[in-house]
């Protein structure tokens, strides 16, 4: 039966070619005054985007500071930084510029500024968040879905731990997004992206819960459109159409509209956080590395899972329905997902990923004890499956 | 190329079994005090809905007036009426508890309870409102979609018209959805909201803008879902899964979702609301009855709405693609949608529906200068047009 849910998506999200020149107007309309830019690399340096965006920032008549520095897979160290920074310049707005690691980043800001205790409290500790300063976002990257996600994810370098948060506070009330910003992207940047927005389907297809007929629907719109336009956009990054539907895409799968209703099953993030928060992986290499496995190794443990991953595998990829035997069905499609990860470039296996083979045991155990972001609802796991799929995951060809 | 575009859908939505016991705790969390429960006939009062969110309100501490009475097709005499009410009564909250019809007449008096003016003003005569008194709902059909869009629909009777206004404002703040309200519907109202549904993502589906995959995709799911969940509806109104598909997808038609970035073509809508405006004509009856008819006549005026009605065609209604002439699958599907229609048991003509022979030439005048939601996007169509789309409806068999 279809669960109980809430639906609840406030962020302005705009799409445009030129987006990123309301950034004033929106803080203004949204009721900031003194605003904290947090940004990334020398990207938004390079391409002119910063520059584009203090100035929009003057015209409306706002006053900021600014701190850089936010690496992939985002850090606590900064967001104490940009803490104390808030407090001390006495910070209303905080505006991030840049992909889903300054937005997570970002959002870990604007809440801990407002918290007064360690915001790590609120990372996998319980403690629920209660109220943040204004929260806006350019967004230049597709994958991640934090321009609209209730979501955050931080590492925490001391403890050697990526922990994430979810939250109605962490949704921006702004979001901004020119697809022209993603044209100087890498190949590599568009494959992990785009694995990174079909996880975000894919946590939420492979559900437990029958009787969720639309949301299934809507799950497959998504997915196919990925696998659609991702060849284009690695063909040739700068055709507006495809990068706006990858985009789009992306927001949608992970603003809640694809799981409402319905019980998600994230443990193939669970899988993968283990790896970046480890190894600096790549969260969509880490992603596609481990899919495949997890879809296998869970066909062959449950039975009941084998009529999704055939309906994903003939709806989603095509693949022709083995009437005699669906199992066969879903056994091509998990294929079918191989092929095309490895298509977009992106590696078969944790070995060439450079995960060592002899920490997969020790990456099992800390898999199955993360606190967030797990629930094994489609099939449950426990330690020894763990390890098999990351077993299965590094051998993979 | 896709346009340029705003995704703004604040509502929170709340879908569960009993959804309405939130009334009074959504009201309080939104600021509420003083509310007016705005109800239509009888049926709120035998199911005993009405008596619970009384009780929900008065254990929340809320005061409340109650003003009942809305008809199908919301009569602007009652909203007049609704907004003196409110007025005197200092009313802060407005709590609509019904089928779209009451959703929309309470917009109005919320809106309208904050105008200086005549609220007709805002209704398509160019004058924009700028605040409302808070607005929750309870929805009791699936069809219009009131519960999450920035429409309202009213008849003027003493003008003979049926206007619409478009506004942020008409999203409520809270919407409380529970499928088991429709158990006691009548396979009419049940067929009429879903061909209301389906015109809602028709709207949005038939565009000349290019480059939308992925929102075509999304409108097919909804349009699927539909075709699915109805006949399943009509056999057994007591299966919750249904009613909860098919309630969501009512929202997800008109929240706005499946439009971004798409020129919108609401030309069978307005043709619709001339016959609804003059005979009350059920609006998703004649909505049925006009759709095959404009789809053929718009296929036969322009060559380059043959790709999209065949995609139509193909994708949602599984007509088999003819590759020599796509045309013919066009075709084809027309026909499929016309016999799905009446397999719910809704009119095949206008003949059918009561509307005299004679009136049509009027009405295509009439349905011509709509200032509200009409734009011809797909195929521009002129007056004579209108009249033979008229024509065609009342003849089609």
């Amino acid at each position: 039966m279809m669960l109980p849910f809430e639906s609840y998506s406030p962020t302005r999200l705009i799409m445009s070619p030129e987006a990123q020149l309301q950034s004033g107007a929106q803080i203004v309309q949204h009721g900031g005054s003194r605003v904290l830019i947090h940004f990334g690399g020398g990207s938004v340096i390079r391409s002119g985007l910063l520059e584009t965006v203090r100035a929009s920032l003057t015209d409306s008549g706002l006053s900021f500071v600014e701190l850089g520095g936010v690496k992939p897979n985002p850090r606590a160290a900064l967001v104490y930084e940009g803490i104390e920074l808030c407090k001390r310049e006495k910070i209303d707005y905080v505006l991030a510029v840049g992909g889903g690691s300054v937005l997570d980043s970002a959002k870990a800001i604007a809440i801990g500024a407002c918290y007064e205790g360690d915001f790590w409290d609120l990372f996998g500790r319980g403690i629920t968040p209660k109220q943040r300063l204004g929260l806006g976002t350019i967004i230049t990257l597709p994958a991640t879905g934090s321009e609209a996600s209730n979501s955050s994810v931080i590492k925490n370098d001391e403890l050697d731990i990526k922990r994430g948060l979810r939250s109605d506070l962490n949704r921006p009330d702004f979001s901004l997004i020119n697809p022209k910003l993603t044209y100087t992207l890498s190949p590599w940047q568009i494959a992990c992206g785009a694995s990174d927005i079909m996880s975000h389907v894919m946590e939420r297809y492979f559900t437990p819960t029958e009787g969720v007929g639309l949301t299934d629907r809507l799950c497959e719109a998504v997915l196919k459109t990925v696998i659609d336009e991702t060849p284009a956009a690695l063909a040739d990054r700068k055709q507006y159409d495809v990068q706006a539907n990858l985009f789009w895409s992306s927001t949608v799968a992970h603003i809640g509209w694809l799981g409402m209703g319905r019980a998600e099953d994230w443990s193939a993030h669970a899988l993968e956080h283990e790896l970046s928060g480890h190894y600096d992986t790549a969260h969509g290499a880490g992603l596609a590395a481990l899919y495949p496995a997890w879809l296998t190794h869970i066909l062959a443990k449950d039975d009941k899972t084998a009529i999704r991953i055939s309906q994903f595998s003939e709806r989603v990829l095509g693949v022709p329905l083995d009437f005699a035997d669906p199992r066969k069905t879903a056994e091509a499609g998990i294929q079918r997902l191989s092929q095309i990860y490895r298509s977009w470039g992106l590696p078969a296996n944790l070995e060439e990923l450079g995960i060592p083979h002899e920490d997969l045991p020790r990456l099992a155990k800390l898999a199955k004890k993360r606190p967030d972001g797990f629930a094994g609802s489609f099939c449950p796991l426990n330690e020894a499956d763990f390890l098999a799929i990351y077993e299965l995951a590094w051998n993979w060809q």
